[in-house]
């Protein structure tokens, strides 16, 4: 634990201000994962970013997909209406994105949870703990013989290490493109005011300041509210200062917009000409609808032509299926194999964040109004997953660790900087692994849920 | 504070096996310091380092100067007596020293305050201090106005920027080269059960294994009594492993040995084929007394030859004179000063750690027994250093920052590796500069009374 103190590999102790840290949560062992599915979530990195990216553009296709949930999901409803209202100068976005994977134990498939398109949060810190990860074996495992013994078991005996994981690099690397695609004289984090992962933004401003000389304010909604201005080029000015590149690690949740100000605030800097990342139509193109509609059969086709990338995205895709009035045949079937057998589903609503799905009999329970029922259209329903359970020792600061059988879902990070017609850049930029006690059916680590860990590749 | 969380500048939140972390005391603004008396401090450290490397391979000469505090102070009776018992196989001693100097303003002097001869802290996280600097200067040095006129205040407009700082390297380098030369199996760092300032040593723990391969363990001297033993080639045991070098952050204060078994395991550790850093010679030269008597007219001649080496430590001595029985005339002359003027002294007994010295009126007070009385014997009479005042901030987690007319004190590491014959490793090992309020007179960081800061060269 020291270590990762000693490294920044930390959270703030409290919300808010604070200068206390404590290590983040963390999966004291490495988890077993397959060589073949971990290059396979890199490989795919690339062709889904550009799905996402022709998605964001398709202001039709997403408006249309987006409109059933309008009624269910004010939220949502709110994003969509500032969409169609701001008409930005600025056509180049930045996505610093992260696929979310699980592997399905029962088939062997590697599938994907979701897309993350505003906020992917934890690069900053997950770079570290895979060198946490790499020290730990370096030094003790050859000589400590709990550790030795629990990478034999999990591996069989041989391995192929931990990957290098290079996010703190890389999405700096990314916001520092879109700086220099820009010209403006600074970038903006967008913030939340009681933030306690803060040194994993903070790492990642570090970087773009050590590596790129660009400088970055940290800043809330209601403080850009507060100070900013449109001035007559369209540049978001700060404090006397042009912004190039606007990264939003806030104004993902409703709990973000407390009052018309901060939604004053969004309309802001999405007026602007400041690269957002990322846009409102990125963070759209996130939305569980938009999953739901793409793993529908044909969809890809809209959007991407190279065969061999739709049919890489398209095996990662779990069953997905709309639900409310969009609900269709298909749905309908899944809804009444969900009312039998609930452990086989989840159901997830729009909103972002951990924490606020439903598992098991509420399943069933949720469904009893049947599936086209109006109250359904902000969830999705979405084939459950059956990860592999491994044996793992969970480490949260102060408390005695947890002894666990803990499963595992794996975050593949990209920098994107692209407009409708060409993207200068596309890039992996890491991975990111979190590990959970096997009984568990929540997955973030801010929410509590989840610890940090590392794969150790077979 | 972020960043110092960030890059490890921390202590521990509470004392004990905490993993809540919070910065250390930082100075926020850079220290102007004559570039001519650094690059001094620099010059001297190597000739320092063999004048004490000889005085502790001076048995006689030692044990004759230290008689006379015998009476007065217990603890170091306790480890001259050790000393005197315990004959080591190992003749390689490990010195990781640390030079402390002032500036005089009155005179424009560098003096030295004290030399440190065991448990050198501060080094680990002094090298983040200077990286935080010169991230601050290079970030906001020509934005901030405020940074911006304070650096321009103090320096005058011109500077040579913030000197390199390897001391995590070189004090790892140090015990990378004693382990290498003994042969052992792994490095033993030896610690305070409740030590708050573990990350500082951690910093070098992982560069000793990170840079050199070499694993190192932490004990308190109650496990070592416990766990450890001597086998029958001398080797120091320790769950199994044969101890290299046993480095001391721990066994410099009488708090230090609460029972016989903390004496047991020094002896035994000292008894050892370990190489340690450092030896009770070592730590025995390092004694104010010691200091004191090298003062003295001609002192130097016994242990140094070059006398343009001998001339440039003089030059860093401030006054010094003995109290108690083998007070001289000159002393008498200075208790008779220091009775009219207190101010211009500080009086030190023996014990390390800060927050023990006696200033102003008290001075007076204690002086009124006469400079011969044995109760004086266990400190010695010093030149109150005046040091020139520089507007700064001082900066304590959880504490608002306190705007003050603050002082400094410099202190060069240097690690040497050598026997009476010969000395394989002599090298300057980096910098760490503490920063007070002008009107605060003890200097200890860990004692709550100084903030790390950094010198900016002029």
């Amino acid at each position: 634990m020291t270590w990762a103190a000693a490294h920044g590999l930390q959270v703030a102790a409290r919300s808010g201000e604070a200068f206390t840290f404590t290590p983040a949560p963390l999966a004291v062992m490495p988890t077993a994962y397959p060589k073949v599915a971990f290059e396979k979530a890199k490989a795919v990195a690339d062709p889904m970013a550009r799905l996402y990216a022709n998605v964001a553009n398709d202001r039709e296709w997403l408006h249309e997909t987006l409109a059933g949930v309008i009624d269910a999901d004010p939220f949502t409803a709110n994003l969509l209406q500032l969409h169609k209202e701001v008409d930005s100068p600025q056509t180049m976005a930045l996505g610093i994105f992260r696929s979310d994977y699980m592997l399905d134990g029962p088939t062997g498939d590697m599938l994907q949870i979701e897309y993350n398109t505003i906020a992917s949060s934890f690069g900053g810190l997950a770079q570290r703990v895979g060198a946490w990860h790499a020290h730990s074996l370096a030094r003790l495992g050859t000589e400590d013989p709990f550790l030795k013994a629990h990478v034999e078991a999990v591996t069989g005996g041989a391995h192929h290490g931990i990957p290098e994981n290079p996010t703190t690099e890389q999405l700096a690397a990314g916001l520092a493109a879109a700086h220099k695609a820009h010209g403006g004289g600074t970038a903006l984090f967008v913030v939340q005011p009681g933030e306690r992962n803060t040194m994993d933004q903070r790492h990642i401003e570090y970087a773009l300041y050590s590596n790129h000389q660009v400088p970055a304010m940290r800043r809330t909604l209601a403080q850009i509210a507060e100070s900013g201005r449109i001035d007559a080029t369209g540049a978001l000015v700060l404090d006397g200062q042009a912004v190039s590149v606007a990264y939003f690690r806030a104004g993902y949740t409703p709990d973000d917009y407390p009052t018309e100000q901060e939604w004053a605030a969004r309309r802001m800097i999405e007026s602007s000409d400041a690269i957002k990342c990322p846009t409102l139509a990125y963070q759209l193109s996130g939305a569980k609808k938009v999953q739901q509609a793409l793993a529908a059969p044909k969809a890809l086709d809209r959007f991407l032509e190279d065969q061999a990338d739709k049919d890489a995205i398209s095996a990662s895709f779990a069953g997905l299926w709309a639900l409310g009035p969009e609900a269709d045949e298909e749905s309908v079937t899944a809804v009444a194999e969900a009312m039998e057998h609930p452990e086989r589903f989840v159901m997830k609503p729009q909103r972002e964040g951990g924490g606020f799905n439903t598992y098991g009999a509420a399943i069933a329970e949720k469904l009893k109004v049947g599936a086209h029922d109006k109250s359904l259209a902000d969830s999705i329903l979405m084939q459950r997953i059956m990860p592999p359970p491994q044996p793992q020792w969970l480490l949260r600061a102060e408390e005695d660790p947890l002894r666990c059988d803990a499963v595992c879902e794996l975050g593949i990070y990209t920098v994107f900087l692209g407009n409708a017609t060409e993207a200068p850049l596309n890039d992996y930029a890491g991975w990111l692994l979190r590990v959970k006690p096997e009984t568990v059916d929540e997955g973030g680590v801010a929410a509590g849920y989840a610890c940090l860990g590392a794969p150790l590749l077979v």
